[in-house]
């Protein structure tokens, strides 16, 4: 094992390990002035920190990234992107070649292909997670570390010890000043992750100066009060082993997570050692001397006893690999069920078709938040993939059961985890678990609609790193009421149906719910937010379909002599469909499209849109939101322009006149306008 | 002095303060059993605490709720807010009678008229902010700490103290978990705020249950971590005089904020106590009985003897004022200058047209963050209000001068603050130094506008509060290229151009950057952000006018020939007016709208909006951002469907076909694939 050999040799290598360093900083430096800038100072600083990692800590498999036991390295602060590049080169990851080394931060303009982009990206085998937004990695860190947590008491049996990765995160101190980063942490404590070491690269140096014109506290302290073990390393510039140390005794330690205070030199050894100014740009010729100690050395070249230092890593981590596969392999006589069931999640095998379709609604539910919650206990109980969290609103998100499994210190096996009032950090945690073996997990997690403007940064983090993430929320609209225009969204949405590579879905009824499910479950690469009404319906929808609503959009009400399509979702629904019905009624025939999911009905043919959008020359958008994206498809919406009101849900639907009254006085009045009313989209008041 | 008075007299008065606690009590019973629901669980274990704030600590005048020298009250979870409610009732608050407490969580629907909203609402006197998303008082809190130590430092003069308020600020166990929250009190301690005081209602519920299942951190050590002083107060259900002697000791603490962590139990006294059940929800007989210890008391009755207690403190109120208003006399004499300024100041004067119309910015200045840079100090020269602060982008930012006065603890008449790596604290931090006296300070913060996204919580807030908050991004889409798709915004402009009471404001050059500074100056009530590129723009834009430009959209370039209107605004403005120049002379004529802030636009005349988006049949803009609100104007649009990527600016123009050729290119294939094209709007792609 890596680790055992390490120890027996280390006292004779200290040598070895300094020439590693100084040539990993050298890449480093040759990197950003090929460049001509990137971020070099942390990663000079962190250099001795990474390869204590790669050479001595970390369980891996160079020549096969992915392998399933393998250690999770997060560089949180990933802007040292270059750094975590130059470990991968020198282990030998095929996908760091010199080459692409060459391209740092100069990807095609200059002619290079490259997998060593500016921030790490996970495209690319050796990258575990996406990182460069402050504070993100520490929280996807913690969500790696539960997932390993959860697998391990799921599938290790006695002699069977399948899962035992540890979670390794690099952090700066800006990370620590994120709240993300600090809820996080609260988490990790509470859970007591012990498979997690953060390597606090502690510089004391930011982008725009000195640490201690904005930080004053005490960080071990800070850290300690969370329930974390904390270990100071006072020489993390120049000494590899006692990093290693520290990390050793971490890793003795359980019942706590721990949090490693390296205290190191940005750019050390450079002219701009110690400084801001270390922290972004390029480097001199002076730079290249006083950190190498050569004149002149070729660039992007790395001597040949640094490859060689680290070919026992790269054998042991082969040897690593393959006792694995010979532990799953007598698994697999002796545990059959639990082999089946976890070969196939890290297959990717994911079966929800049939459950979707069999899948009966009580009719006593009504409330779409209480669907909503017997639909995912359903999915649930049959997808082992599945695995969710609330942020204190759980009750009210009516996902609960009584006989859930609480994933806690004292039963890591449960799937279903207490994040506290932590929005931003759930849904980052979420992105953590979902990395952690993309298709082993299909995290899921909860609050009120309004609340995912917390955990907004988080997930947009998920849909760039194409995870299949699925956010519920509840709460939806001012249908919610009482608790007033602070908890009711009328421009999140916005956001969320502009965002890249997600899924906004906003069903109506038990059917259409289904659909979402399904829209969501189908996409292995995507991120989708479920947002369902607190309450039941007024005016009960109808010709919902849970196939259909998994199109995006379709017809629930037709009408052939039509004047008016009216297009709506989730609660508007039914009152849409209750004015339709007026309007027939008062010489305005209507017909009515459920449009659940926007993205989802965009990228259906062209003929399918326009079929479903109708021929009526009025098109009319039914939300209680801000409308922008509905401008695509309508003429004219019905929707709000200011924040929603402390009342109750009917009385917000009589004020802002969204009711079937409200929207059939606007249609009529739209209608009797006139053609000169279609010239422009408007809202109508 | 209504301190000292009562200092002499609290020994006599236990039997006074308990039964104003059970007075108070009862009144939210009351209050919640009308209502049939609300949150009074932790407004009854925190009545004492109430009780011992508006009855012996705070400095207010209830006749004159806006005496500009009050000691500030935030209520953090503002689901307390019926606390709130029942102390400005009983401190005689004229928003707050019974008639409006009666109102309570039901307003019109049942008839009532009433100001006591679910949450608290900053428009009723009385009530310093809108609170109820967590966390956020918190940092309101901060910034009315900051504010009231900026003004006394720039206003007190040796035997004239005009500004020593302090503020206080009630949590429960849930605000402390948000991560705002925590970067907030990062900030305080580390600017040594010791003006405020912190009252934690430690009850140790939350809304699921038990706060020990989320929450195993020691507060204190944390707090205490970060700079603050903690206290504790053990029988905070019984005893008022425990939690005004802690006040008074906080109060002669400096240098440092201080936590009062005063247990109580929620629901106190209730069958519910300490229970999450107590959280929200009505109450029964019995739980009234126990409470209050009576059978039949007529309900929204408070005992005579209660708002004679208060009576003292009323007066001492109106007396504190008179004297203020005394001193502020004297002082105009002596400082009459400093006098003019500050009562300026609060009386919401601000002058600032004749500056925009005289600022010439130096050629020698290009990018756009330059600019802004360079017009944000001369403004902020002349405007005492102006006040800002950074999130450790500052440098990059380009809006820091070599000679700036920098707010911290040994200077706190700076008005440029360090806010750390903490954008969500930033933002709410505004609102709190905005809201301390509205028109007083115009707060500015700044980061990249990817990261606007971590603090668009608090910047909703400020939207939601009516507070002239002004925001400024830089960096703003994927023209900053080297950063990656991690600092690419793409989708955020979609959730603050439909954020209501907003200003989203994109300019493209010097003119434009000073309108979009007209924009968001002239409106008191409205928060803005002007967001900005980081780079000059290839083809510099012409045509451009500060005047036209607060317009929100105005022609830049006309062509009454025109079969396309291009529609731009930011850095593309100079790659679409080149991409008219060639349409032109490619028998396409164009004409071009330059549209910096699409809210101010809409806000014109019918006239006005018609004649800039002329009457050419294909109206497209252009854009780097996922196409929503754009929708509403044009039949097409140039923009995003991806996230951005890691290269330079120029190869991201050209890898997304945003730079002239691309916009040639699309606008040509558009207008020669005939109107077929024209029935729904679509990317061009």
């Amino acid at each position: 094992m890596t680790v055992a050999n390490s120890m027996q040799s280390l006292s004779t290598t200290a040598q070895a390990d300094d020439i590693a360093v100084r040539e990993v900083r050298k890449l480093v430096l040759d990197c950003c002035r090929q460049h001509g800038g990137g971020h070099g100072g942390s990663a000079i600083g962190m250099a001795p920190l990474a390869v204590a990692l790669w050479k001595y800590v970390m369980r891996y498999n160079s020549s096969s990234p992915n392998w399933f036991d393998r250690d999770r390295f997060v560089l949180s602060n990933g802007h040292a992107a270059i750094l975590l590049y130059s470990m991968l080169h020198v282990t030998g990851h095929a996908n760091f070649t010199m080459e692409n080394m060459k391209g740092y931060g100069s990807p095609k303009w200059k002619g290079y292909e490259t997998s060593c982009f500016a921030h790490p990206e996970i495209e690319f085998d050796g990258i575990e997670i996406t990182t460069g937004p402050l504070g993100q990695g520490i929280a996807n860190s913690v969500g790696m570390a539960i997932a390993s947590k959860q697998l391990a008491a799921t599938y290790n049996k006695p002699g069977f010890p399948l899962i035992q990765s540890k979670i390794y995160c690099a952090t700066g101190d800006g990370c620590l000043m994120e709240g993300v980063a600090i809820e996080a942490m609260a988490v990790a404590g509470n859970m007591r992750l012990d498979n997690l070491i953060i390597l606090y690269d502690h510089n004391a140096v930011t982008c725009d100066g000195p640490l201690e014109w904005i930080v004053s506290e005490d960080v071990n302290a800070k850290v300690q009060a969370m329930g974390w073990r904390t270990i100071d390393v006072f020489d993390g510039d120049t000494s590899v082993s006692s990093i290693v140390n520290a990390i050793r005794l971490a890793k003795t330690y359980t019942g706590k997570p721990t949090l490693i205070n390296i205290r190191t030199t940005i750019g050390y050894s450079t002219t701009k050692a110690g400084t801001a100014a270390a922290h972004h740009g390029t480097f001199t010729d002076a730079d290249l001397v006083s950190c190498v100690g050569e004149k002149s050395r070729p660039t992007h070249y790395v001597i040949p006893e640094v490859y060689e230092y680290f070919t026992e890593t790269q054998q042991e981590g082969t040897l690593l690999e393959q006792e694995w596969k010979a532990t799953l392999q007598s698994y697999s006589y002796k545990y059959p069920a639990e082999y089946r069931e976890l070969t196939e999640r890290i297959s990717g095998k994911l079966e929800y078709q049939e459950i979707i379709s069999s899948i009966q609604v009580p009719t006593t539910l009504t409330a779409a938040r209480e669907i909503n919650g017997y639909i995912y206990n359903q999915l649930f109980e049959s997808i082992p993939q599945m695995f969710i969290g609330g942020a204190d609103l759980w009750g009210a998100n009516k996902l609960g059961r009584a006989d859930h499994s609480i994933f806690e210190h004292s039963n890591f096996s449960g799937r279903v985890v207490r994040y506290g009032i932590r929005e931003h950090a759930m849904a980052a945690i979420s992105n953590g678990i979902a990395a952690y073996q993309p298709g082993v997990f299909i995290p899921s997690d909860a609050t009120f609609l309004m609340f995912y403007l917390y955990a907004a940064p988080g997930v947009r983090m998920g849909a760039l790193n194409e995870l299949q993430v699925i956010h519920v929320a509840t709460h939806d609209s001012f249908q919610e009421g009482q608790n007033g225009p602070t908890h009711q969204p009328v421009e999140v949405d916005s956001l969320f149906r502009a965002m890249p590579n997600f899924q906004f879905i906003r069903p109506s009824d038990a059917e259409e719910i289904l659909g979402a499910w399904t829209i969501a479950l189908r996409e292995p690469k995507k991120s989708s937010l479920i947002s369902v009404a607190r309450d039941s319906q007024v005016h009960k929808p109808y010709n919902t379909c849970r196939v259909k609503a998994a199109n995006g959009g379709y017809v629930v009400k037709e009408n052939l002599d039509a004047v008016v399509t009216l297009i709506s979702c989730g609660s508007e629904l039914g009152y849409t469909l209750r004015a339709a019905t007026v309007l027939d009624s008062e010489a305005i025939p209507t017909r009515v499209v459920s449009m659940p999911c926007i993205s989802v009905f965009e990228s259906q043919s062209a003929e399918y849109q326009a079929e479903v959008l109708g021929s009526a020359t009025r098109i009319i958008s039914v939300e209680p939101y801000v409308p922008t994206v509905w401008a695509r498809f309508c003429t004219a919406s019905i929707g709000m322009k200011s924040f929603g009101y402390s009342a109750s849900g009917p009385s917000n639907y009589d004020r802002f006149g969204i009711d079937e009254k409200g929207i059939v006085r606007k249609v009529t009045a739209y209608v009797k306008g006139g053609d000169k009313l279609l010239k422009k989209w408007i809202l109508l008041e």
